[in-house]
């Protein structure tokens, strides 16, 4: 009995894009993982049971290419049609790494979206250009930082905001640990360290953001961050783990909020845990980011507290600035566990575009907290070599 | 200087939940892990600088026991406040898991979040109970089916659904493929299939579910599910994984909706393809899954096209059963792969509270889909001794 519809499909456009799987194994294994990825993240249905015609020729993946990627690994080039993917970013992730993603010994590697695909999506409102001309800073790196730790109040908080933007940070975050804490409500502690932070600008004449946690319910995050936005906040970030990754995309798209906005990685990191499965860390922190609106990616610094290695943080680096159709490159911000003498061997790996993350290592260098912003202000300088 | 507010803590009712981690090393590599999680996950600021006083004693993590837990491993059981975490899933989220999951060698392995913590959550509205009131199926397991392959016409999809209605499948749901594309759109899809289970069921005299696939963009996901209850679907499927787990639980939590939520795996892979990292099976498939208010939870089941073992499927319906307060026991419902004559087999692993989920394997057996749906459902049967 023959099903109607089923070899015709109207409304393709012949749009493609591609993604790099790398997939353990020898040849043969690899071939027959590419094969199954075509299937598994399309019509997830007996290929054997599909007959020649539209949805054999474009809604299944295609393997484009299948090269030797280091011993025992391939790298597989698989493409999809656009209009299996839709313009939704949930549907796009679906079809990414959606099933996928629960197989061992694949993981994305890179992500190959054309500019007629990525005109259906924004991307970075600000990304570096953005987010220089608003705080007026082009020829240094930024300087970041985090109020914590989480149980102090909101006043407090307010008081380290201050201190921090009176010694020259440039953007200050929340901790990501701050939500809505009856100890510590979100209202009430972006007000006042929004207030703080631009008592403190009128000072310095500087441009410091104040950039507030907004992850919350989901019918919660983006009142968060218009709450952000009405009481002077510079900037918001997100978790998009905790999110998902549309909820920042519908951040980055509303005209009414328009701020800048970083991305954290809370929840994320399973993702990069495997070094043959999840996704590669400049597609995750880079490419990923950036189709979800992010202005700024956080992620784990080498040498820190974490385990990502130097050449993780540089394709991170490489991957906020890869050329993404009309998309702007984004700051890497690479943050946990950092100190302000390590500033000087970042910059060498990480040059001009890039936020300094450095939060609980601020509080170290002396008990006076606008000192140790003006010390790390003073070494950013130095290392880039802009005075 | 000393900052305001550093000690003491207003507003914390002493009521804490706790964590399984499994931690690779030996016991003091364990132990310093531990102490690392404590701090990363709450005040992520260096602990020498925080004094003797509430956020010490109460916002830290605390270790509550240190266990061994097979070779070169430990269980590190870590409890937090409830007001670190708050009411909101996105933060719980975070607490349990937000920088940790970045760490190799940290896998949660349980949670034990107790009764007046789970008080603020509804969980599943229907849970096993429920959805077998809806079915009024009491004395077998489920069947249950998937519409594809994406690429056909709603129309024909339609007719899918009309047949396995008729062959007396119980939960035919959208495949998580199927979104709102050109070819195949949204609502046209819902209404036609909604339509076709209708007219079998009233030839069958059965209440068999449609359950169209909702997730989509951060304001559209609910849009989408209510859309599907008024053309009268019987359940929605959401992936977590896509929408942020928090979009599940709005769902779940809306009165309007009142319709029962089957959780796809999609993009969620990645939490357990390390032995070592990420999260354990019956606490991501279970407990998180029944946290975010899904009433089945889909995933791979053993012997299929992915890697499960029999024990971590086995654990998983287990975590749709252990105790959680005052949360309903949820349906697991394995599937991936998975073909009628493997039921018997499946059978003595699942039990009688289990929705079988077989796709494109319905589609093998014959070219008569509905025989092939009375072949599963007779199968079924005998496997449950039910006749």
């Amino acid at each position: 009995m023959t099903l109607p519809d089923f070899v015709s499909v109207p409304g393709l456009s012949g749009i493609r894009f591609q993604v790099d799987y790398r997939l353990t194994g020898d040849r043969e294994e690899a071939a027959a993982k590419a094969q199954d990825i075509c299937i598994e993240q399309t019509v997830e249905f007996p290929a054997e049971l599909v007959p020649a015609g539209d949805i054999r020729q474009h809604i299944f993946g295609r393997i484009e290419s299948l090269e030797p990627d280091g011993p025992d690994a391939f790298l597989a080039r698989i493409s999809y049609a656009a209009e299996v993917a839709t313009t939704e970013l949930t549907q796009v992730l679906n079809v990414l790494f959606g099933n996928t993603s629960i197989k061992p010994g694949v993981r994305i590697e890179r992500l190959y979206l054309p500019a007629d695909f990525l005109a259906a999506f924004r991307g970075p409102r600000f990304g570096v250009p953005g987010l220089r001309d608003l705080l007026g800073v082009h020829d240094r790196p930024l300087l970041g930082t985090a109020l914590k730790p989480m149980g102090m109040s909101a006043e407090a908080l307010a008081e380290l905001a201050y201190r921090f933007a009176l010694g020259g940070v440039d953007v200050i975050k929340d901790d990501h640990s701050l939500a809505d804490q009856p100890f510590c409500r979100y209202e009430d502690r972006v007000a006042r360290c929004a207030e703080a932070v631009a008592r403190a600008n009128r000072e310095t004449g500087q441009r410091c953001l104040y950039v507030p946690h907004v992850s919350s319910t989901a019918d919660g995050t983006l009142q968060r961050a218009l709450f952000a936005r009405q009481a002077g906040a510079g900037g918001v970030m997100v978790c998009p783990g905790l999110t998902g990754f549309d909820t920042m995309r519908l951040l980055a798209d509303d005209d009414r909020l328009d701020l800048p906005i970083i991305a954290h990685p809370a929840l994320i990191g399973s993702f990069t845990t495997s070094p043959t499965s999840g996704i590669a860390h400049d597609a995750l922190y880079g490419q990923l980011m950036r189709l979800a609106g992010a202005d700024a990616t956080i992620f784990p610094n080498y040498g820190g507290r974490f385990s990502f290695s130097v050449e993780e943080c540089a394709s991170i680096a490489a991957g906020c600035a890869v050329e993404m159709g009309h998309f702007r490159p984004i700051f890497p911000s690479p943050g946990g566990g950092m100190s302000v003498d390590r500033v000087a061997d970042m910059s060498r790996l990480y040059g001009r575009d890039v936020i300094y993350l450095i939060g609980g290592g601020l509080h170290r260098h002396s008990p006076d907290l606008v000192e140790n912003a003006r010390h790390f202000s003073r070494m950013v300088r130095q290392a880039a070599g802009a005075g």
